[in-house]
C-alpha cells in the first residue's frame, strides 16, 4: 500500500467518464464549450465573478499566479517550507523572471500575521533591497495543517495595508475546505486572496488544475503567459472536462473528505507520535528507523521526512479497509 | 465538417484505452513504468540510443529543445513563418531567456542550404551581434511541405560545420514520415538532427508530445528545465501511456497516413488552385471570398489564410466519406 | 585620422573639468547634489516635467526604456537596421525578459507611418502571436538621417491610437536637434515620445547617457531595474556631472554642430557617391575596394559597411583642418 | 565627517591623472591599449594566466561571475547577509535568469566548511529542488572580517569535491589582502577560487571593477553577457586606465592599508563595544541611540545598522587626523 503521495493516485471514475464524453471534435485551445463554461461554474462556487484558466500542473498554476502578482524585481513572502520554495525547481523564479522568494519560518508550515509583519518590517526600503510585492500561503499547508478563514483574513489585511498581492497555493484546497466545512468564498476572496491555485490532480483528476483569479485584471496577461509557457494545450477541453466533472455533484469535496478521513484514522492510531495536528490528508509521525522498517516490511510505502520522522499521505481512493491495516500497524508499534 | 486544424481532433481509441489501462496507482512524475520505458521504445524506433521526455504541448517541446541548444545570448535561425516565431507567443524567448530568432525566408516555409548559409554569413562576428547557435526547421512545414532526408542532411552538414545545434519541430513528423516512407532515423539523427519535437497530439493523442534527444548530454539539464517550467506532470504515466499506445502497432503511422490521404483527396480536386504541393495533411487553396463563403455555406469550416487563400487541414479521423463531400465541393467551384 | 565612430572620441574639456570638480565626498549612488539636479535641468531643457536617470551606456538606456514600455510577452516594433536589433547583443531581450523585436524595413533606417501601420496590421490578435506593445525609432538614424518633428508626431499618433509605448533611441539626438534647429520638446514629448535615450558619450562625454521619461510613472520601476542591472553606480555623481557640464552653455549642441559640420564637409566632397542624405555626422559613401584602400593609404581609417560602401563618422573634436584632407582625398578619387 | 561608506569617497589622484592621460582617441569598447593590457597586468599580479573584464560596478561584476558559474535552474550558496542577497536588488537573479540564492548563516558574515557542508547536505537530489552549482563568499565580509587563505582553501576543497563554481566578492579584496599580507594568488585561485570581483571603486577609483577569471573558459560567454547587459562601455579605456593606475606602484594596497589603519584606530578606541573583530575598514559598534546622537552632534555621519548598533566605514582618503576626532569621541562615550 502506497502512502507516498496523493499525487500518484489514479483518476476517479467521474473524470474518466468526462474524458470519454469530451472525446469529440471541438474548437482548439480554450475555445471549446467545456473551457468556456469554467468562469461561470467557478463563479457559482465562489459566489463572485472570477476568471479561471486551466493548467496541467500545480507548479504552473502557482508560478502563473505569482507572475501576475509580482514583477521581476520584486519579492514574494512565503514559508521556508513552501512548495514554491522547495519542490518546484525554481519555477517561481522562472515565471517571474527572477523575483526573490523571501522566506519566513512558522510552525506547521503556517505563517502568522506577526511573522509576516516582522519579515516585511525587516526589509530596507529603497532600490538596494528587493521589495516585497506578494504573499503566498499554502492551504492546506505542506505539513497538513489548515488556515481558517479568520487566519487567512488576518494575512489578507496585511496584504491590503501593504499593497501586496495575495496568493493561495491550494494544491489541497479541497482538503482544507472539507476540514473546515466553510464556503470556498470565505477561505479565499472574502479573506483577501487575489489568486488561488485550486488543485484537482491530487484529488482525483488525471492532470488538471484551475488557476482562479478573483480580480479580472490579473487574468488578462496570464493568458499570454500561459501560452508563452507552453501551457495552452491544444485540446484543452480534456482539462476543462476533468475539472467540471469534479465540480459536478461536489465530487471534489467527497474525494477530499475521503482522503481526510483516512488521515484521521491514522492520526487516531498514532496518538502522541504526531508531529503536527492532522487536519487534511497528511500525517507526520515520529518513528525510529527500526519502526519505519517494520512498517515497510508489512507492505506500506511512505517517505522518510526527517530523522526520526515519516510522512504518510492518504488519497481519495483509499477507503477504511485500505487504511485500517496501516492504522493497526502504527498502533501496534 | 471542420478543417480548421488537426489540433482539435479527438483522441483515437488506442489512446483512450491506454489511459484507462494506466489508471492505477504508480510512482509519481516520470518514475512510473510507462515513462521509464520511453527511452527504450524510441531507441528501437530510431535505431539509436535516445533520451526522451514527454511534455503536454508542442510549444513546450520546441522551447525545451531550443533552450538545450542555444544560450540566452545566442540566436536560433528559423523560417520567418515557423511556428516557433509566429504561433507560440514568444515561448522560445521565454525558455531560452531571450535568445533571438533569426528569420530566413524560403518558399513553402522550407529553408535551403543556400538561404541558411547566406543568413549565417550576414552575421557580424563579435559581441555586438547576437551569434547563431542553432537551426530549427519544421517537418512537415507550416505549409504542408516535407523535407527529404537528403534535404535535412544538407542543413545538418551546415550545422556541423558551424557548430550549430539542429532542432526539428516535428509537430507533424508522422505526416512527413508517412509521406516519405523513410525510416525515422534517416530523417533525423542520421541527417544531423540533435533534438526532435515528435508530435502525437495532432495525430490522435489527447495531449502528449515526445521530446527526443539524440545526444544524451542534451537531456540532463532539460529534466530540470521541464520541472522548472511546470511541465513535469505528477501523473506523467498518462502522457507516456498515450505515446506508447501510438507507437504500438504503428498507430502513429496509420493515423498520419489517413490524414495525408484526406489531404491528397482534396489536392486532387483542387488542381491548379493549390498554393503549395500537398505532401502532408495541409492544403492551401486559392479561393475568392465568394468561393470561401460558398464552401462554408455547405458546412465546411476552415481558416482564411491570406487574401484569396484558405487553409484546409485534414485529421487522422476523417476518412474518405468525410472528405469526399469537400473534395467534390472544391472541384465544383 | 580615425573615422570609425564617434564612440571612440575623447571627452571634451568641460567634461574633464566637471569630473575634477565633482571629485569630493558626497552621498553615494544618486543621492548626490549633481544627480538630484538632473530632473530640474532636463525639465528646463524640455519645457515639461521629466524623470531622468543616468546610465553608463546607450545600450543600458535603450534597454531600460524598452523594459518600461513592453512586458516580457510583448513586442517592440523597430527598424530592421536598428541599433537595438543589430548592435546590442540581445540587450533588449535581456532587459525585457524576452520581448520580441518586430522588424520593419524602410529607406535610410527610417520608418514611415505606412510601414509601421502595415506591420501592426499584419499581427494576428490573440495569444498565439506576440502582440506589439511599443515602437522604437532612432533619431538620428543608423544611416545618419533625421526624423523631423512632424515625422515623429505622425508615428506618435499611431502609438496613441494603438496604445503603444514610444521610445526614441537618441544616441545621436544632439546631432538631430543640431540639424533641425528645433526644440528638444518638439522632437520628443510634443510628438508623442514617452522615453528618450539621450546620448552624451559619443558627443563629448566620457561615459554617461540620460534616460529621460516624459511620463513620471515609467520611471519608478526603472530605478529598481537599473539597480538590478548593476547600472546604479556607487559614485554616480561623476556621471551626473558629465551630463550637467554638457548641458551648461549648450556644449551638447555646440559639439553636435561641430560633428555635423564635419560630415557636411565630407558630403560636399562626395557628391553622387552618397548613399544616404547627410543630415547628422555619418557619411555613407560608394567606394570600390581600390578606392577604400587608397584612402586608407593616406592614413584615414573607417569601416567597410557593405560591398562597395564605406561609412565615415565625424566627431565633435574633428574641426575643419582635420576633416579637409579627407574631403580633398574623396573629391580626388 | 562621513563614515557612511567607502563607496562615496572621492577618486584618488592617480586615477584622475590616468583619466586625463587616457583622454585621446583610441579604439572603442575594449579594443584600446589600456583594456588590452589588463590580462597581462593581472596575470603578473596573480602569478597565473587570467582573463579580466572591466565593469562599472561591483554588482555587475558579481552578477556576471555568478552567471558564468550557475545555470538558470541552479543555486548559489551564500551567506544570508551577503551583498548579493541584500544589496543588489536581485541582480544575481536577473543575470542568472532566476537562479536561487541558498542562504547560510555564520558569524561575522563568514561561512565555515561545516556550515556550507550542512547546507549542501540538506538539499534533496533530483529535479524538484534547485541544485547548488556555486558558492559565493565575500572577502572582506560584509561585517569587516577577513577569510584567511586557509579558510578559503577549505571552502575551495568543498567546491572541488561537489563540482561547485567558487566566486569571491572582493569589493574589499584590497582591504583583505592588506590585512593578511598574503599574495593575491594565495587568497584566490590557489585556494580554489574560479572568479573574483576585484573592487577598485570603493578603494579610490571613480567607477571601475575588475572581474577576474582564473579559468579562461569562463570568460568567453561573459563577453557576450557583459555586452548584453549594457556594460561594455564604448569608451572602455577610461575604466581600464583607472584600474591600471591603481595597480601601478601598488596604489590599491596603499589605499587599502590607509583605510584599514583608520578602522583600527577606531577599533582601538571602541574596546568592548566592538560587535565584530576589525580586520578591514568597517567597524561595527554597540551604541545606544543617545550615544549615536551625541556622535552625530559632533559632526560624524554613519548608518544605524541594527538596534543598538552602528556601522562606521573608513576610506582610503581619511588619514589619522581625520579619524582621530571620532576615535576620541568614541572613547569618551
Amino acid at each position: 500500500m502506497r502512502f507516498f503521495s496523493d499525487n500518484a493516485a489514479p483518476a476517479c471514475q467521474s473524470v474518466l467518464d468526462a474524458l470519454v464524453a469530451a472525446n469529440q471534435l471541438d474548437t482548439a485551445y480554450d475555445g471549446d464549450a467545456w473551457s468556456q463554461s469554467l468562469d461561470a461554474r467557478f463563479a457559482a462556487l465562489f459566489e463572485t465573478e472570477v476568471r479561471v484558466l486551466w493548467v496541467a500542473t500545480g507548479t504552473a498554476a502557482n508560478s502563473l499566479a505569482l507572475a501576475a502578482l509580482c514583477p521581476p524585481h520584486g519579492g514574494v513572502v512565503c514559508h521556508a517550507q513552501a512548495h514554491i520554495q522547495n519542490d518546484e525547481c525554481g519555477a517561481p523564479e522562472f515565471y517571474t523572471h527572477g523575483a526573490k522568494l523571501m522566506l519566513v519560518e512558522g510552525a506547521g508550515a503556517k505563517l502568522s500575521p506577526a511573522q509576516v509583519t516582522a519579515a516585511l518590517d525587516a526589509v530596507n526600503p529603497g532600490v538596494h533591497w528587493v521589495q516585497p510585492h506578494a504573499l503566498s500561503i499554502t492551504n492546506a499547508t505542506e505539513y497538513g495543517e489548515v488556515y481558517t478563514p479568520e487566519q487567512v483574513a488576518a494575512l489578507g489585511a496585511i496584504c491590503r495595508e501593504r499593497s501586496l498581492g495575495f496568493h493561495m497555493d491550494g494544491a489541497r484546497f479541497a482538503n482544507a475546505v472539507a476540514h473546515l466545512g466553510c464556503s470556498p468564498a470565505a477561505l479565499t476572496w472574502r479573506a483577501g486572496v487575489d489568486a488561488l491555485s485550486f488543485g484537482f490532480t491530487k484529488n482525483g483528476g488525471m492532470g488538471a488544475e484551475a488557476l482562479v483569479f478573483f480580480k479580472a485584471e490579473l487574468a488578462e496577461a496570464t493568458h499570454y503567459r500561459r501560452k508563452r509557457a507552453g501551457h495552452l494545450l491544444s485540446k484543452g477541453r480534456y482539462l476543462a472536462a476533468q475539472i467540471l466533472a469534479m465540480l459536478d455533484d461536489d465530487v471534489w469535496l467527497a474525494n477530499a473528505r475521503a482522503a481526510n478521513a483516512g488521515a484521521r484514522l491514522l492520526a487516531g492510531a498514532a496518538g502522541d507520535r504526531l508531529v503536527h495536528p492532522v487536519q487534511a490528508n497528511e500525517v507526520f509521525l515520529r518513528a525510529t528507523p527500526q519502526e519505519a522498517t517494520s512498517l515497510r516490511a508489512l507492505g506500506f510505502d511512505f517517505y522518510d521526512w526527517a530523522p526520526g520522522e515519516v510522512r504518510l499521505v492518504t488519497s481519495w481512493n483509499q477507503d477504511v479497509e485500505h487504511i485500517r491495516p496501516l492504522a493497526d500497524a502504527i498502533a501496534a508499534l
